[in-house]
């Protein structure tokens, strides 16, 4: 890493933090921030805040202005090098006469994956890559999983007791966890693309599946920006019905089903998905690579322990987030149903991430080993 | 607090260090640190170590000589007023001349209770209390529930998956958690009074239930002083066998029954209890009465799902000390059997302490409610 300076990294890390700004709002695009850099000072700075608007070299180009011409530029993703629904940030640059660009990382992206440092080196501007990578694959995971996979990165949400029970026997649940830890799940959802879920957990609740905007207005970020993720649905015996409160509001679900339903009529934001069977169930690998089709790279995961466990023995899930409460419950329903192990090296390792407390309860992030 | 100043508080600072010292070896007696200052200066130091020995104010005023005339000496307890295995400390604190002694908290012990204080008060001594006293009694939460209560505080420990899981279905437990937890386990053990149990724990793993001492060679503490805690199970079907390998250690056994067995020739370290009995189980709480008689402050409850269930369902558990390996588990054996509830407002609300990770695993810590 020698050839990176503590101003670079000062510089990068800047970088990451702006690109932060995105977070609920820039999928299907990365989050990526943009600093300019002129004689030791910063002349501009950018993130990308949605897609379909400028990406955040754009913003840090326009802020710098003249200042941008012989200005190294810290980028936390490539440059893009292709036409999209914007013109290419590294010609961009090369206009603006920058005369260093440092990236955190290769795009991915097969219309970008190294095009955008070439077109730059090709205009005879100094590159280079790989400052603070580990933290610019943070920002991304959906984005880059879906670049490198074809699928989303699934994040599962769990509620449960200290004991790791989710009801009484008598299916009483309400509530385990805390108001805060509730709206926590809100900040979530807000940031993912997809909240999926199975017909069970829709019946029993008559869930909404929606992010709640008024619960979301501490949150540093402008409410009008705020975008419902879609609201998936595994419902492979077409039992759920558009009487459920889920169809009143009116905001994309998507439906994986065996046949289609024709029964009913559906609202027009319903979208039903054949999907194949795999030993009789649904095809849970192919529902994903569905939902990346659609250019989905965060799934929210909020489902009942039938469907969580099969996601879970499956290997679909990325990472665990699960709120605690403090409080035991001894008989009660668990969080996963699965098939029984006969050994217990049979069972994956993951790795604890962050912990916080959140209002009483504690938030756990578990996440597959590297 | 006007009546204390910042230097007070220093001294009592330091004073709780240094009573942690004798965490290992005080019990029955309580934990307690001395500082002696004279014009502004700490002139003697000590703390309790070892039950018989000398107490925290002993060694502080040897060490402070004839200094101790005319300083303040700040104790994390009451100074004794009593002749027990040693003199008196207030009468100490008198002999030596000091003008002013100030005490974290009042000392329960009814042997004591403020007439430690009215003895030095009586001396024309200048007396304080309560300065940093939560963190006093949290020295001694062990002492004071014995004084209080007439119960030691019992310490559920508790080693599952993130998923509360226990074992597979087929029994297999070994080993959920990490070698580093099992030897976190292995302190608590060493500075427990007594490890209890059920006789099915014992019998399935053929437990010895002992402080290995090799796994403590890293600890701050000499290992000559380690004490082994009294092993205690309750066994209220007589089906405990002297051939077990508990039994092969000689350090000290109880056995709570609800008959004594005479059918085998038990090690002279061994001791059978008979306790009474609620609607057809062992009364536990007459179990814990029996350990706090016998000058236990803690225990450490190493059981399995039943015995751990009816000591949580009677609310016999101060404080639930729980491994979460990062592993799930799904279908297998849960923490705590207990009588189905039939609304979570029957639940009881802990609250949760300090989160550390050990090795791969977290370590939770829950307590009741104040």
């Amino acid at each position: 890493m020698s050839q990176f300076t503590a101003q670079d990294l000062d510089y990068m890390s800047r970088a990451i933090t702006l690109a932060k700004r995105g977070k609920y709002t820039t999928t299907p695009n990365p989050n990526v921030g943009c600093v300019i850099v002129k004689d030791g000072e910063i002349v501009g700075e950018g993130a990308h805040l949605k897609a379909g608007e400028g990406h955040a070299e754009v913003h840090a180009l326009k802020q710098a202005g003249a200042k941008a011409a012989g200005a190294t530029a810290y980028v936390t993703l490539e440059p893009c090098s292709h036409y999209g629904r914007t013109p290419p940030c590294a010609k961009g640059l090369i206009d603006a006469g920058v005369s260093r660009v440092v990236a955190a990382m290769v795009d991915p992206n097969p219309q970008v994956a190294g095009r955008g440092l070439a077109m730059l080196e090709a205009a005879g501007i100094a590159t280079a890559f790989g400052l603070l990578e580990p933290q610019a694959r943070a920002l991304n995971t959906g984005f880059l999983k879906r670049m490198e996979y074809g699928l989303p990165f699934v994040t599962c949400k769990l509620a449960a007791s200290l004991d790791g029970k989710t009801a009484l026997n008598n299916g009483q649940s309400k509530w385990i966890t805390s108001a805060e830890a509730r709206l926590d799940v809100q900040r979530h959802r807000a940031q993912s693309c997809v909240v999926l879920t199975g017909a069970d957990t829709v019946m029993v609740d008559n869930a909404r599946l929606n992010v709640r905007e008024e619960s979301l207005q501490d949150i540093d970020y402008p409410q009008s920006e705020l975008r419902q993720p879609i609201r998936a649905i595994i419902d492979s015996q077409n039992r759920l019905t558009p009487d459920l409160a889920l169809f009143k509001i009116t905001s994309p679900v998507i439906i994986f089903r065996r046949t289609i339903d024709n029964s009913a009529q559906w609202p027009h934001f319903v979208e039903q998905i054949v999907v194949p069977e795999i030993n009789g169930k649904l095809d849970l690998k192919a529902v994903l690579n569905k939902l990346a089709e659609k250019h989905c790279n965060y799934v929210w995961l909020e489902a009942g322990a039938t469907l969580a466990g099969v996601m879970h023995e499956q290997g679909l899930i990325d990472e665990y987030i699960v709120y605690l409460a403090p409080k035991i419950i001894g008989a009660g329903k668990g969080l996963f149903n699965t098939t029984p192990l006969s050994a217990m090296s049979q069972i994956p390792e993951l790795v604890f991430g962050d912990v916080c407390q959140v209002g009483p309860d504690l938030k756990l992030i578990a996440t597959k080993e590297k």
